[in-house]
């Protein structure tokens, strides 16, 4: 077998793909990948154990289908139990390294709910526009769903994902799910906002639309007019199905790129005005304090962040060899320009490859290979979006906001593998 | 309230979008979509009547989400029961005409089987690389989960998608669903082919791949290596999760454009030969018989094609006024570079808008606005590809195709829309 030289990009091990590709030669040849692929001799070539499910005839499947039985361990995670002392806050943590490319499966799709996920009649709910409007409008479900469609694929992120980082003075056992499960992305499909508050006609004072769920708590977000008729959409399709009641059935607002508890759910009112309505999750939970002294309010954005999902903490390297390094990389700003990984503890960085087409505000999904010695090291990725903004350091991020505040945190991420081939999560 | 006029690019109520978004005024108050919306009066701008679900704590979801227990409706269709009088084929109809956006959730993915759907144990099942190589090769599931990954949005069409059409001298109460249940789109994550042909090494000889499943039929298509090399993908994820038992767990053969059957699933073997192996399925079932007297195998490419989902057999307009009209189009040769719309039975045609982004070989969204009269017509769309193959019509088709060949039907679908709204398949 011919085997060409592998051509390092940085140190750790991280390879340029470049150079396994030319002349013809397997991307994994040139690699330590050979001890996982057997060779078979002779006549050998057909299995002599034929399993059970080559010599029966097999069922039939189902009317909505299900996941694998072997696949049961890939489920979500309850953070928080619905329970009265909780006010009915909940959360869901999806999965998300064990996932591949950008879709989040709808059944796995992150959840985060201040007052527990209600099974909506849609023939019992109406979106109400008034306020500052020439003509207050009700709609129904049915008649939204005459209307024209866009469809945006996006990231919903709750601005709580890896809370644990800002939160924790020290690292634990904690997983990759654990750290990283309050974000998906999806297919979304509905109606512009713009075209709604088009027909309910805004009049010269409006600046803020009050967003309502009809859960039990009435969960708001005040949303500046500007950004409802820039992007807003009501949601009413996620990756080809109607919602479902975890993701807001029977309707959902969409604000692409910013904080997920925007994003209100079972919406069910906008009230248009000239100010903010300072709720009380406005006002108390996601505002967020800074080390100046000061409170950030209305801090709608989410920002550039990226994380390695393989290899990630809680999963187990077999063996040493070649891996493929892959991770997501997302912006409320924007597009992902460019994700840069370390295998070597930050000393020096090479740049991912991206996985296109690299959609505006979604999970972007990056790689680049990778032949792990065997050695402890330290894996890193670090993105940049195309407005230019990079994801600080840990150190970079707690200088700017104060204990306790846990929202907003996109710091570089940092994955120790240890000799044993196990991953952790670290502080550097 | 402003009212633009309202532009029409074709017959039977086709409107240029363009002249309703001019001016600032909203796509929809410029058409008769006006009575959908209800006007409030003074105070009544807060709803009255509060329903349960505004009242109470609501429940916690699960960690594998359900649709809304409102959407039971939206579920496959069993087209042949797997039965031992039907040799073990059984096909599932995707409820095509209920979804919205490209991407199809996997618990509603069209599924056709000959010999059911089986559970395969990832842990016991391996893929083979034999023949015609320069080293025989055996890779694990888990092995081949540690190579490079690709992502591919794609569409997947059985070639007897719309089998009615081209079989039944009559159109009767088919749905939407029976007519184009066969297909939907997904991303699909896996392995390239190429990569593993590389690492095993093609003899100069070699020109074919039979590809083997492990169901209890063995069912197997010749592949030349040409495609395999090209574009062809180990899919181990569908929609972010590992595949379902039912789109051939744990791996299957993507090869994008090509008719379903190729995509071979719970795919095991890959004999490397000079020529095709004539397997039962690719000369009987898989082979059309033409009007010219030959027969044509290897019939791999499934040609553009397209159809209105909204409104479509099965379906009901409740009243006369606005409606969008949107469909799907698809083409194994590449993208769609447009749709053709007509709503007077073919006297005139409107190019309808594409949602974006337009991947290669995947299901593309058109829509086109429509203002329908309450009289009845016929709706019909025409894509064309990035190749510049046109459907063709039905008359065209049949005068190719030999009876009784079901398979590759692509001509131009038309919608009959009666008086009461009623909407039915029609041949014209």
């Amino acid at each position: 077998m011919k085997r060409l030289k592998t051509e390092y990009v940085a140190g750790g091990g991280l390879i340029d793909r470049r150079s396994l590709l030319a002349g013809g030669v397997s991307f994994l040849a040139a690699t330590t990948i050979r001890p996982v692929v057997a060779a078979i001799e002779g006549d050998k070539t057909i299995a002599e154990d034929f399993p059970r499910w080559t010599k029966t005839l097999a069922g039939q499947g189902s009317p909505y289908g299900e996941p694998s039985r072997y696949e049961k361990s890939v489920v979500r995670k309850l953070l928080l139990p619905a329970a009265p002392e909780n006010a009915g806050t909940s959360a869901w943590l999806t999965p998300i390294d064990q996932l591949q490319g950008i879709i989040t499966p709808n059944g796995l799709h992150f959840g985060s709910y201040h007052y527990g996920v209600p099974e909506i009649d849609p023939n019992k709910h109406e979106l109400l526009i008034h306020g500052l409007v020439d003509r207050p409008l009700k709609y129904t479900v049915e008649h939204l769903l005459r209307y024209p469609m866009v469809s945006s694929t996006r990231f919903l992120e709750c601005s709580g994902n890896t809370a644990i980082n800002a939160m924790s003075p020290f690292t634990g056992n904690e997983t990759c799910q654990d750290l990283y499960g309050l974000v998906s992305c999806s297919e979304w499909v509905g109606v512009r906002v713009s075209d709604l508050l088009s027909e309910a006609g805004l009049t010269k004072k409006a600046r803020w639309i009050i967003a309502e769920g009809a859960d039990s708590g009435s969960h708001s977000r005040s949303i500046p007019v500007s950004k409802m008729l820039d992007d807003g959409i009501i949601a009413l399709y996620q990756n080809g199905e109607r919602l479902r009641a975890e993701q807001g059935f029977p309707m959902r607002l969409l604000l692409p790129g910013w904080e997920g508890n925007t994003n209100v759910k079972y919406l069910s009112r906008f009230e248009v005005t000239d100010r903010p309505a300072f709720t009380s999750h406005e006002s108390g939970l996601y505002t967020e304090h800074l080390t100046s002294g000061h409170a950030e309010g209305f801090s709608f954005h989410m920002e550039v962040k990226s994380a390695i999902m393989h290899p990630s903490a809680g999963q187990l390297l077999n063996e040493k060899g070649f891996y493929e390094i892959s991770g997501l990389a997302w912006s409320g700003r924007g597009k992902i320009s460019g994700v840069d990984v370390s295998a070597d503890n930050g000393v020096s960085w090479a740049r991912a490859q991206l996985q296109g087409p690299v959609h505006d505000k979604a999970l972007t999904r990056f790689s680049i290979p990778w032949r792990w010695d065997g050695e402890s090291t330290i894996l890193q990725s670090r993105a940049i979006d195309e407005e230019g903004r990079v994801q600080p350091t840990r150190k970079v991020w707690k200088q700017k906001y104060a204990s306790p505040t846990f929202n907003h945190y996109n710091a570089i991420q940092a994955w120790q593998i240890d000799k044993d081939g196990s991953v952790s999560n670290v502080f550097v």
